[in-house]
């Protein structure tokens, strides 16, 4: 019933002229928006398809391939143009063995997983005391050269955040941590996992090493083992704490992995495209449900939801990222070949499934119009305006390159951080009904902007 | 300032006569229950001491020998008499490589766990077709010879119980699924975890290969990953699910085990003891917390109590039985060394450290008298009475084998199933609130029962 009305709906917007054709629009798109509220859509086909078919797509990887001929054929399904797969090449880095046991003075096994882009201990391992720093702040403080011989732990401990601002706080225990520990001659590093949750299910992501820092082993215990080793400390009366170590990652060389795209094609060409993009592939160890599959699920599904409503003024173009744990290869290299191709307006989903609360973009003084129009419209969704500005985030690194409009349609990421880049990020995690707030928020966002005559930026 | 009053109920003991000292004791045991709703006691010195500085204890293991050695040293520490490692022979099982990975159609891997007692698919794994059945009835259904050569899958699914009945209810998929299966031909077996949870921690535990039947490898699939072969056998079409299986568990022949044993010493010799008892083994897995440490806490921790409140008639001796996991074997060898040795009551704590909400006895009918002095005496901490007729647990065969008066504080077993036997059976999962009032019950019940001049069973 719902469906016929929106094809007369459809049909009306052949034969109207440009003012009335808005109006059609505006009705539908909100229609189609409020839909969403009530049926799973194709968003929760696309994340129950390809966590199921494929599971893990670890960048650069046979198993990220078939991610994207798994995506590819979706698309097509669906009725999305111009669908490719945009390969480019990256250094691949994959994950071995991986053993941690406390030797003395409490023996015991301890849960580990390898961070990206560290190095091997070699097949056998390698055995040395553990210094503890319960913070980021203590390695800083302590003297190079201190750490010879040793292995650092940082314990730094990550808290829940709506905002996801936790990660900020915690995240350089692993971003840098094992770089400024092997600095101070540390032989390898184990951290506390950058999460919230207490299961035994290690967070793995990657870590950077500096300029002249030579890569050392470095993994990330599960909390409860981080816990569990923090009471050896205080349990041992300062009798020195030994572990063993073996983690054997190793690089696979330059490998390809590609970026995947598709569209819904605007009524008129001269209007710079909406792009909405996520990432496909994922960390090794879950099959990636809320990092990244949700992300594209909730795209493409508002990008056809948008379609249904009528064919939009602008093209949307569907970015699905190749590569980003590892690096944001995918992005940069959409970026590098497309630079001088305008994007209207760049927007990304990739923050799991949880509802989103806030709006923000980055031309509410220079569109403020637009801006109000778009806070207005999601509203009943629960969605809060907010005067931050919009930065975007990993995968629509052309927008920011290019000084382009970008929105944040920012998601609840309270429990994000349970989940991600642990074995748990399974389709289990996701809520269905959160699920559908961010189709019905993202259709009714995308709708508008898809159907914007003026820039968005400035709306001149 | 609460210790010195104590001290000096327990200074009056030694000079009133038997009625007076009766009621003294009532207050003093009364006292120190309530004062256990409000300070950890020696329960969580034991629980974070054992899971900390030992770990996983798997039965007939070294590890299991270091346990019972630190329990000796704590309960020497903390004053029990006759404290004693009584050393018996087991046959012991240990895990290997664990790796499962489904090849066609959808390639992708899953976690795995072994089951205890089975065997070895050979370090080079086996490749084979899984069949799906639902529950434990529809592989009962099918015909014998029709598993040749396949894999059985059994995703008999459980649901959280206060009572722990779902164990009962989704159980036999692991005590008995793999045996079944094999009689019908399956080269292995693979089980959905028998747990309440959805984390990538798969549950083990023992099974059992029925007389005639050769042992075949057999693992359980963590709940996310069972979830997924499911969703692979919906979306297939029809095609053959194959999957490659490597678990190399084997038998380390006859080791040695044993329980520990301590004793707080009652005045009057001639009353037969109160036996309070746990298991001091765990599943490797895990750390052991909720299951058993949490429950030899709690009855050493309430023993220690009831002695603070004055010295009592009868002896409470307490058993750490060993080897619990993979047979009850310390059970067993405990009833069959001291079968002469008339137990006055036996009980048990091994269901993790959630509060106790209820209260059974098997001498309800038989002495009234004391079942409802029992009753009245918990109820102010939110136990209720029940007409359940108490049959103890896995580490008091001794009581069952008497033919002896049986007590049962039934605990709250609705996340029990969560964690029970995976990694993440650690200490952060113990609610100290919750620890408390299981000390504080435990501490009312033995004071009361270990100052019962008469026959516990009937009253005479």
């Amino acid at each position: 019933m719902k469906k016929q009305c929106l094809s007369a709906v459809a049909a009306i917007s052949l034969i109207l002229p440009a003012a009335a054709q808005a109006e059609h629009h505006t009705t539908a798109v909100a229609d189609r928006a409020d839909h969403a509220l009530t049926s799973d859509q194709a968003a929760w086909d696309f994340l129950e398809g390809i966590t199921t078919e494929v599971g893990p797509r670890q960048p650069g990887t046979p198993a990220e391939a078939r991610g994207r001929a798994w995506a590819m054929d979706w698309l097509n399904a669906r009725g999305f143009a111009k669908v490719a797969d945009e390969p480019f090449q990256m250094r691949t880095w994959v994950r071995g063995e991986e053993e941690a046991r406390v030797t003395a003075p409490f023996a015991q096994p301890m849960h580990i997983t390898a961070l990206g882009n560290t190095a091997s201990t070699g097949a056998d391992g390698i055995e040395a005391e553990v210094v503890y720093f319960p913070s980021y702040a203590d390695l800083e403080a302590a003297p190079v050269g201190s750490l010879s011989g040793k292995i650092a732990f940082i314990s730094h401990d990550m808290r829940p955040t709506q905002d996801g601002s936790g990660y900020s706080f915690a995240g350089p225990a692993r971003w840098t941590g094992p770089s400024l520990a092997a600095s101070k001659g540390a032989i390898a590093t184990i951290i506390r996992s950058i999460g919230t949750e207490n299961h035994r299910t290690p967070h793995t992501g990657g870590t950077t090493f500096a300029d002249g820092v030579e890569p050392t082993p470095a993994g990330a215990l599960s909390n409860p083992d981080a816990d569990n080793l923090e009471r050896m400390f205080a349990r041992a009366d300062g009798q020195p704490i030994t572990m063993h170590l073996t983690l054997t990652p190793r690089w696979l060389g330059d490998t390809t992995s590609g970026n995947v795209l598709g569209e819904i094609t605007g009524s008129n060409p001269s209007l710079p495209p909406v792009l909405v993009a996520c990432h496909l592939d994922s960390w090794d160890l879950g099959t990636g449900a809320i990092d990244d599959a949700a992300g594209c699920a909730i795209v493409a599904s508002a990008a056809l939801n948008v379609a249904e409503a009528g064919q939009p003024l602008r093209t949307i173009r569907v970015l699905m990222a190749g590569a980003e744990e590892t690096g944001l290869w995918g992005s940069e290299a959409y970026s590098a070949t497309h630079i001088d191709e305008p994007i209207g307006v760049g927007m990304e989903s990739d923050f799991g499934a949880d509802r989103i609360w806030r709006f923000e973009s980055n031309f509410r003084e220079t569109n403020p119009d637009l801006h109000a129009r778009i806070a207005q419209s999601v509203a009943r969704f629960g969605v809060a305006n907010s005067t931050n500005v919009a930065s975007g985030g990993a995968d629509i690194n052309i927008s920011r390159d290019q000084g382009g409009a970008i929105i944040d349609l920012q998601q609840d990421g309270t429990r994000y951080f349970e989940l991600h880049h642990t074995p748990d990020d399974t389709l289990d995690k996701v809520d269905p009904v959160q699920l559908r707030q961010n189709v019905a928020v993202w259709t009714q966002v995308v709708g508008i902007l898809a159907n914007e005559a003026e820039s968005i930026q400035t709306g001149e």
